[in-house]
């Protein structure tokens, strides 16, 4: 049978390691797809570069839309990045009846409606295994491992940087700013880290796992998002002693009036094998009616395990283009004509969830009865409190002390207006901190 | 479109977890799937019990021919287990043109080569994610998700009732014996465990994910299966001391001159993740070239984790049958005529990975010394010794103690031969314990 032919826009990391891991072990995939698969024609605007990165018998062309209008190209694999010219050259290949891979997350994430719709209509599919999780089968998983499942709740670790920085922070007692420095030198975090560290790559990705896990549209525009800047060593140190990691997590749930879809720090159990993912990592865990709680965990980017995901896409492609439209696995899972309008993301103040508190109070007789007569008034049930002594926090003599408490299920609406009575006592020296926490059980 | 229609073949836990689970996410399936997936006839001796299980409204029969029969019938579900009548059926169904899905992985594992190829003979699928690790998608994981990969190693827990015991006898320190009585206690064990604390059940499990990973046959017969019964509660204590804990992992590998394939107690990094699966927990760790090390976590039997799988893979049929036969995801991940004849599995005595050694030794002058030297002049070199105080180990006044070492990588048959030596020491008085370590890195 003749080789399906893959045209690769754009040869960075990511596309090099496809070309290399794809040559390498071509025999292999060969052996598994029941065809070859081969890079005949790579774009890339650097052609020197790329020529250098593929040698002799491919095509370089500068021009990605030549690879496109290329009648032998059957799948084109879309690894430029961002929503600009991707997105154009995307659409461009889809009316041009290829089927596209691509590892884009921000623009599936914000545009994916649009591309999923012009895929649909021209009968070609859209994958992207690559764009959450790196290597990690995820999107396989949810789409089809899990398809018995009513899910109930997917939690991930899903931005590699992010993690590492706060590994870093709690193994080191590091502050933010120090770890960062130290992530950029080490090449963890890139020179403007801002959508790793603002959590934004993180909404991204688990925008993608909500539309696959509930059958709702890509709504990235609705994702709470929340970085990790503003986390202090010390939260990250009275976590632990209260049996808590602090990890950046990206969380879609089901929840009473609709999806919960948000990312920012959260408290996870220091027992639950998703505390435990250190350093640069991915991990994710879903958890459907049927199966229980499963975990996924790997290498959520880099160049050949972002690759493995790309040429995962590939052999599904060739393997799934002889089915007939209407039998393939959807791009989310659900088919076009039975996703749900009516699930709404709800918004933050609808969130039921615990928290971590920590407050800079005055060290004097009644504060504690204070804050916590003023939480029992509002409603919000308190699971533990750890008081530290005045000398531990401002030195010998001190008159301050930090006030920890974890409370139970509230209502993040409730908390809200709680924090404003708080923070409105006098013996309430400093902005409260305030985390969400998650039992993940 | 016309629902596909199921027969299921034995209503147990499995098959009423099915029936159930389909039916109560019969919308949700179908909005994935694309049409409606319905058991219709279900065939089990007991048919009250069986009618009881489905009610009104779908055919109950005692003879399972009868379902295979059926013209009507698209896929039959093989959940009566073992190898007898259930091959048969499983034969017959095939040749009656009917795709299967089984949970039997002792089928599989010994007859599989027979079944797959009767199977592609005519054209039909046969879907087995339930056979290994419950709810867990590693079949899919291995077959479809790291395609791109070399796989390197598998290494699993992959039988949940002995990773119930184990962690049992970590936590409390009770001996094997006391814990197997409370799991059977507790429903965790059966009546009869053989197949569970002997290895057998991971042996097939192992045996079938060895074939997917590397092209080869399924081999059951090939594979070195060790059990967990002669564990004692001072190796899991003593391995704890040293920063490990003991599994029984399902272990399959390139190695140089072929595969490994073993089930045996491990000790392993209480660091890994999967050190830190507990309970009846299931988790697969696969080593790809590309990819890396990913983790596969989540319930390993039970009735609705189970039922996920099945279903999963009857969704996977609804989509595929209309893809044409060379196209399918062939059933061992390579296509039957691009199977690796000449990876042969190896003997343990060619295996190389480290190892716990205890020796119960005199407590006297220059023992240390004589096992250390006779360990080195067989060219095995140590990572770490620990000696316990004999008043420790035989109260006070003993003149016996306990050494325990950790080699560094070694070939099992150079050990075989060491250890022969050593227990000749008249200094040694016992026999010598050996647990085999993996670093899993």
């Amino acid at each position: 049978m003749k080789s399906i032919q893959v045209g690769l826009l754009g040869i960075g990391t990511v596309g090099s390691g496809t070309f290399n891991v794809l040559r390498r072990n071509q025999e292999e995939i060969k052996r598994r797809a029941g065809r070859g698969i081969e890079i005949t024609m790579v774009a890339d605007l650097d052609t020197a570069r790329a020529k250098a990165a593929v040698g002799d018998g491919v095509q370089v062309v500068a021009d990605a839309r030549a690879v496109i209008a290329n009648p032998d190209i059957d799948i084109v694999i879309e690894l430029i990045g961002g929503y600009g010219i991707a997105k154009q050259l995307v659409l461009q290949a889809i009316a041009a009846g290829k089927h596209v891979v691509t590892a884009n997350k921000a623009l599936l994430a914000v545009h994916g409606t649009e591309i999923f719709a012009a895929a649909q209509q021209k009968g070609v599919m859209v994958a992207f295994e690559a764009a959450v999780a790196g290597g990690i089968p995820i999107i396989k998983a949810l789409r089809e491992g899990l398809t018995a499942n009513s899910i109930q709740w997917i939690a991930g670790i899903i931005n590699g940087t992010t993690n590492f920085i706060l590994s870093e922070m709690r193994d080191k007692g590091l502050d933010f700013a120090t770890v960062l420095k130290e992530a950029q030198r080490l090449g963890y975090a890139e020179a403007d880290p801002t959508f790793d560290i603002e959590g934004v790559d993180a909404a991204h990705k688990v925008t993608l796992m909500s539309a696959i896990a509930f059958g709702i549209p890509v709504q990235f525009d609705k994702a709470h998002v929340e970085g990790i800047t503003k986390l202090a060593a010390q939260d990250i140190k009275y976590a632990e002693q209260l049996g808590y990691r602090i990890k950046l997590l990206g969380i879609t749930k089901r929840a009473k009036g609709g999806i919960e879809l948000r990312v920012h720090p959260s408290l996870v159990p220091a027992k639950r094998l998703l505390a435990n993912v250190e350093g640069a990592m991915n991990a994710v865990v879903v958890h459907g009616d049927a199966v229980g709680t499963t975990l996924y965990y790997g290498k959520g980017a880099g160049s050949e395990p972002t690759a493995s995901a790309v040429i995962a896409d590939l052999v599904d492609i060739t393997r799934l283009h002889t089915a007939d439209a209407a039998h393939r696995v959807p791009h989310l899972a659900f088919h076009p004509n039975a996703m749900s309008d009516d699930l709404k993301v709800v918004p933050m103040c609808e969130v039921v969830t615990s928290y971590y508190l920590r407050l800079r109070v005055a060290d004097e007789a009644g504060v504690l009865a204070k804050v916590t007569g003023l939480l029992a008034d509002a409603g919000i049930s308190i699971d533990a409190v750890l008081q530290r002594e005045a000398d531990e926090i401002g030195g010998e003599g001190s008159t301050q002390t930090d006030l920890i408490i974890l409370t139970h299920d509230t209502r993040e609406g409730t908390l809200d207006d709680a924090m404003v009575q708080l923070q409105a006592l006098p013996t309430v020296l400093a902005p409260i901190v305030r985390i969400r926490k998650e039992e993940l059980s």
